[in-house]
């Protein structure tokens, strides 16, 4: 029987992970240039932890893994017809859904060991029962960052600093950093006369997406009447600057201006240039939890959503400790989505890290054991070089070196045992060149 | 309700996290220089992958998930009494147990894409529901590496290379490799007269542990009679070297001295010395896969079991694709172990990589503003900076620092908002010195 995967799960071969170490590797220095620590939790934790963070789709999606031994003790399973019902006596552990709440369950466990303002990052895969799809599976990594206990509005010009780091260093040039506030979001709802926050930044978030029709007809679901609507749509088109946008608003709706005017006079200090940084107050952002400034991330030129987003929220840890509620701010790169992008604008480096430099070939027994020599002084310099194991035909060593982009080989037949030079052959150009081990050390260095 | 982790589950903080990533890259740069290359494969498998590759006891330490949706349809709960017929019905997939399986499937489900001899390695935890204990854990890493598609024994010499140069790089110098081979233990159970591979060598791989009384009555138990017992006893017993080893076998012994004498040759071509190598004709390493050289690692001066280990195997993939058998060796790091052993024997290096090289602090406003340009400028020279986010006592920022190790801080008083000039702390030192920027970039550089 031939194996399969589970539907939705990946495997990634070595190109694909050379590829992918490069976009965590450079998103990593950069967390670590601004003082961010890396931080894992395990993939299980008890389903208390998990259930009712996600919302009741959320719950739907968790993976629930069975509890070990004789998982049947104690109960009724004559009794038993709704799966719903049953999954709790059946499963204590699910696996992690994302990395924000393990973190919020790790700094409510560790709070008296942990120095705040706590900057942690994490990157570690999460698992969805979601339905596969095109570019959605059931497995895949997050790259969180996340600063937690300090309100200073730093935090927020510092995120801004760092997805312009990440992206500078992917050589992506063409990106804009969406920058809104949920304030300003709350002031848009007190002008148009509603309360219910909950439905109206979930249909502001899918504006651009489905457009104001389909958008107006799941607001009047809501409740929401036809100048309601207009209303909204007419406040979101008026894109101005922050100047005009502080003229429009008070209480609340002001309190985000004055919060993201601080923010824009952070980022300026910085000398960081802002150029990429837009304004939008049509940006909403799904996730609950947000109570500050917003972002969003999107790459110009391909048709791919968001490749990164995050906030501020004043309560990530209350749900597990209230009385002792920590703010921060939060900031995810979309790994899977940005590898996407990297390939259709071809913008991976062509040699990455992580394949061996050289490959020694051998024509004989006598070239075979000169050249487990020639590997060794290469090594020991420091220099990753293969021998190929067995004794077969050069062309099939060559090929081997040719498929896995090994960008030279060191080729060993009677000439070069005479004379202890090397025939060195550069496989992307084919030219092939005669000398001694010690410049070749040289030039590979 | 204060949450908890599930039992046998671990969170890494930040220092345990930068020192883990230590030893990982450590390792994995020695698995490149020698031309492995990574993949990855899910954390969930279907079981029907799983099942069976274990032994009986492994089956039961599968970690099961349930199916999502409605797991009971088409099923008659009323019928259930024995939990291990119920679970096939309520899971079809399980967590990953070991990384060896899953890259078998990998190599068969790609073998048509893949370049042979196949170079993997592969960093990713696994999951048990073992008995939680000291030094055992329901999640931990494994760190592999593999060649498949080969006979040659130079993946058994180049395998002894790799931990020789992982074990000089984490700055050991006292550790043991010891080698034997599957067919010299085949080689004693015919001089003892038996047949029965697996209960002999598994009795010979507790000698260590247990003592030879014990290991006596478990092999009584087994039906061998005590004079089995004595003879293996006295042949275990004459270490000897593999000169004097090859004078008292024939057949299938003879050809595991032979293996190993060739892998000593090559040792020896390397160049690389094999002073840490040892023949040890009792090691016989539990697992039932393997059929020709096998490895152990031992570190000297701690009381921690085997780090490493591996071995040669002639059919890894065939359980999957018995019509295509590939021989191969592997070697697997034991990452929680080394972790151990180096904090035992003290040797972390004192400042680990992914901490920031300095912390900004400021008295007042202005000191703040002036401490973002002076932030913003140590980072354009790449070098990891922090500024503390809050305007609170200078005090307060310091214990920060301190408490994250950072080795450095720049306090921006009235003074150096005054003259330019930066006040440089040595935090472990407690001395302070006043610079200018250009001269403080200098010398972190």
């Amino acid at each position: 029987m031939k194996p399969t995967l589970p539907k939705g799960m990946r495997d990634f071969g070595p190109r694909q992970m050379m590829r992918r170490q490069y976009i965590f590797d450079t998103i990593k220095k950069v967390f670590v240039k601004f003082g961010f620590q890396p931080i894992e939790t395990p993939a299980m934790e008890n389903l208390s932890t998990l259930l009712g963070k996600y919302g009741e789709e959320g719950d739907k999606l968790l993976f629930k893994v069975l509890n070990s031994g004789d998982f049947l003790k104690d109960t009724d399973p004559a009794a038993w017809t709704e799966a719903s019902k049953v999954a709790p006596l059946l499963c204590e552990k699910g696996l992690r859904y994302d990395l924000t709440v393990p973190f919020a369950r790790y700094v409510v466990m560790n709070k008296n060991e942990l120095t705040f303002p706590f900057k942690r990052y994490q990157i570690q895969p999460v698992w969805r029962a979601d339905r596969p799809q095109r570019g959605r599976y059931r497995e895949f990594y997050q790259c969180d960052a996340d600063v937690v206990g300090t309100k200073s509005l730093l935090c927020e010009a510092e995120v801004v600093l760092m997805i312009n780091e990440v992206f500078d260093a992917l050589k992506i040039s063409d990106f804009t950093i969406k920058i809104n506030h949920r304030d300003i979001l709350a002031g848009i709802a007190r002008q148009i006369n509603t309360d219910n926050h909950a439905a109206l930044f979930a249909a502001i978030d899918k504006l651009e997406k489905i457009g104001h029709e389909k958008v107006a007809s799941e607001l009047a679901e809501a409740g929401f009447t036809p100048q309601q609507s207009t209303a909204l749509f007419h406040l979101l088109s008026e894109k101005g600057n922050i100047e005009t946008l502080a003229e429009r608003f008070i209480d609340v709706g002001k309190h985000g201006v004055n919060e993201l005017k601080e923010v824009f006079k952070l980022l300026e200090t910085f000398q960081a240039g802002n150029s990429h940084v837009e304004l939008d107050i049509a940006l909403a952002r799904g996730l609950s939890y947000y109570t500050g400034c917003i972002f969003e991330v999107k790459i110009g030129g391909v048709s791919i959503g968001s490749v990164c987003g995050g906030g501020r929220y004043d309560n990530l840890t209350g749900v597990f400790d209230p009385s002792d509620p920590k703010s921060g701010v939060g900031i995810s790169f979309g790994v899977d989505r940005i590898y996407d992008a990297l390939e259709e604008l071809r913008l991976f480096p062509e040699e990455v890290a992580g394949v061996a430099k050289i490959m020694v070939a051998h024509f004989t027994d006598e070239g075979f054991l000169y050249g487990l020599k020639t590997a060794s002084r290469l090594r020991a310099e420091g220099i990753a070089a293969e021998i190929y194991p067995d004794r077969v035909k050069i062309q099939k060593q060559l090929e081997y070196a040719n498929k896995k982009m090994i960008p030279f080989t060191a080729i060993i037949g009677e000439d070069e045992l005479k004379t202890g030079q090397l025939s060195v052959k550069n496989m992307k150009e084919g030219s092939q060149e005669i000398m001694s081990l010690e410049n070749l050390i040289r030039q590979l260095k």
